[in-house]
């Protein structure tokens, strides 16, 4: 059933699934907008795992007295119509709008037991996913989004932006991108985040919004190795415009979406933006900044148990998923994945099989000169993908100059 | 006569004119390469106005002597290859290949002397410009390259990319965009830059490469600015992005440049690598962050003497030619220019007209809904200008929907 259909009826009801740092900040602004709002009913459900704290207390029961997140976000009331509930049925029933903050890891598992307790999702359900990163089974990467949607049998959107939870707790100014292959669809979850310190844009292009969202934190990690071996902001600035393209070129290889494409949504703030807020000193950058400090010899349960507590960096789990699929690529499709992927492969060797931190630097300043990009339309090549890709013009009427390039000595060979 | 040709009798012989940091960092590549590969004359000439030194020597004399610019540059040793030379003439005669590196505000001044020396500029001369900015004439800017190319009547390019002078010397990896319309002579200029540690990616789109080199640093102020009132990162890289986008705008309004060209050479060094660079810290962003961290009292010359020892912030010289040029579109073509520029616009408001800084933060956070961006195709409108543009669907059949959009309560209406 459609959402407007529904609305004839009755108001819609919102549930979050996961009430960590982002999603106790998402619900700041979805209890926000309930309670302004006709179309949605007041009270916001926030299903947690509940947990035992320190005082003896259950988190639940602290958040529904105090409206506060004592444990992932202390600092930040929750607006009182925000209600804890830890029962997955009490979560689930009645509910419309579904808007899923859970840990990758955990999104097959909690969709799966959503599934088993048999709702009647027929009726007007939808779901969005603020969850970053993939899943890979068998080799193959799967998006979030993609695994709701075949779990629960319903639409499943993604909202993605340059968006650190304790900034939009704090009403600081942020984007985000709301992705949705709905028009109806995109313009009910415009309102429900919409807030005047929280701007939505709506795209249709729901595969690409979410691979910026996941892959970026690898970026973040590289970012932080080269700060980590001592470089500065050019190197820092070439890496991350060189991983932006290695970005796109997974997108087209792996899902298979035009190259244009990619870099039309690379402008809104699930691009760009959130790729700076995750470079600009994230956990990923520390961690990845620790790591080539030590010169790789610092072992990552140590560096994480530095920079996040314990967790596993993001950008590292990441990494290891992206470069599983790009050696069953290697293998199955024999495609130079160390050429096309350079960053992504060499952080992966340095991270994870002893080549030294410093390896990155050979990698960016490989010895040959870059291709000339002049296509006669005047469009640069390597990222268009219209009929005069491949296009490029060879160097053949530069022979005959490049032949009178000659190095002066034996021992200062030039390129070519 | 074409450079190939003059090529089959004699090497080609370069002149860098301006030695400040970036010209002496620059003359360091160029040195190097020119020692190593035969169709370059190996002595490169370093022009520059000459000085008298606190020590009563003059700066040329040291740089001869010493091979370092001890004003400018003073902690690298500038190849044995350069030589300073302070007569323009000398600099001149003979040259192929000009490296301009001078100031926006003294390029017209410098080229028209050169045209007046009457040298022969029918033989193999071709320039390139390295200085980021505009000359804004009657109301109209006007790139370096162009006034160049106008006074001198010979071709002239751009490099332009995320290189801070410092670390090019220091040989620290970095990039740099080469836009040429001419293939043969961007093969040239590639084999003048390029190094191990300096790589150079050669397009053809040479407006855009200057534009986003020239209105960068118009992006860093504000970024400073945001700093300074408190914001964090999420706030930042929205007014990054928003940022980018009245850029791109603003080469189509103005050079009728074609969207779509602006958005692929974002992806250069001279793009997204440069804009990170630039708003990581540099002196933009600290003079924009310490004049709203003073809630707009403390006068700009002021600023300028702690952050640049009192020379203009280019950021700031850009900005008030940009808002020059919106003035006059504003009254010839009564272009709401306030709408369409908010960014450029407010922060002129604020930097020039006593707008409290604070207002930044109302433009950015505009009460109503964004234009839902979906069109048939899948593609965003917004920087599309295929045969699509336009095609952005209108909010109709959501109007049934608009209507159940009501407020709980009159004070706080929502946005439609």
């Amino acid at each position: 059933m459609c959402l407007r259909q529904h609305l004839r009826c009755s108001s819609l009801k919102v549930t979050i699934f996961g009430a960590g740092s982002f999603g106790s900040a998402i619900s700041c602004v979805v209890g926000y907008n309930t309670e302004r709002t006709l179309i949605f009913n007041s009270e916001v459900k926030l299903w947690l795992y509940d947990e035992q704290l320190e005082s003896g207390e259950y988190l639940a029961d602290v958040i529904n007295r105090d409206h506060v997140n004592v444990k992932y976000l202390p600092d930040f009331k929750l607006p009182n119509n925000v209600r804890a509930v830890t029962d997955l049925k009490e979560a689930c029933e009645d509910c419309n709008l579904m808007i899923f903050v859970i840990p990758s890891q955990f999104i097959r598992s909690v969709a799966s037991q959503i599934r088993k307790l048999d709702i009647d999702f027929s009726r007007a359900v939808r779901a969005v996913s603020l969850t970053k990163g993939f899943l890979v089974e068998n080799g193959h990467p799967f998006l979030i989004s993609k695994i709701i949607e075949e779990e629960l049998g319903i639409d499943c959107c993604v909202l993605s932006g340059a968006n650190v939870a304790s900034g939009l707790a704090a009403k600081e100014f942020g984007e985000a991108t709301l992705a949705c292959s709905d028009y109806d669809d995109a313009y009910i979850w415009q309102y429900l985040f919409d807030t005047p310190w929280f701007k939505i844009d709506c795209v249709p292009d729901v595969i690409c919004t979410e691979l910026f969202g996941g892959l970026k934190n690898i970026i973040a990690l590289l970012v932080g190795m080269i700060q980590g071996l001592g470089c500065g902001t050019n190197t820092v600035a070439a890496v991350m415009r060189l991983g932006v393209l290695e970005m796109i070129l997974y997108g087209s290889i792996f899902f298979n979406i035009r190259s244009s494409i990619m870099t039309r949504v690379f402008f809104e703030s699930c691009g760009i933006a959130d790729l700076v807020t995750t470079c600009l000193g994230g956990r990923n950058v520390r961690g990845g900044k620790a790591f080539t400090l030590s010169n790789g010899q610092k072992p990552w349960e140590e560096i994480e148990a530095e920079v996040t507590g314990g967790q596993h960096l993001a950008g590292l789990v990441t990494l290891k998923e992206i470069n599983e699929t790009l050696e069953v690529l290697l293998i199955e499709k024999s495609i130079d994945v160390d050429k096309h992927f350079p960053l992504f492969r060499s952080c992966f060797k340095i991270a994870y099989t002893g080549t030294p931190p410093r390896s990155l630097i050979d990698i960016l300043g490989r010895n040959e000169l870059r291709e000339l990009r002049f296509v006669p339309s005047g469009l640069l090549s390597l990222i268009d993908d219209s009929p005069n890709h491949g296009e490029v013009m060879q160097r053949s009427s530069s022979r005959q100059v490049g032949s009178l390039i000659l190095s002066k000595t034996q021992s200062c060979m030039q390129y070519e």
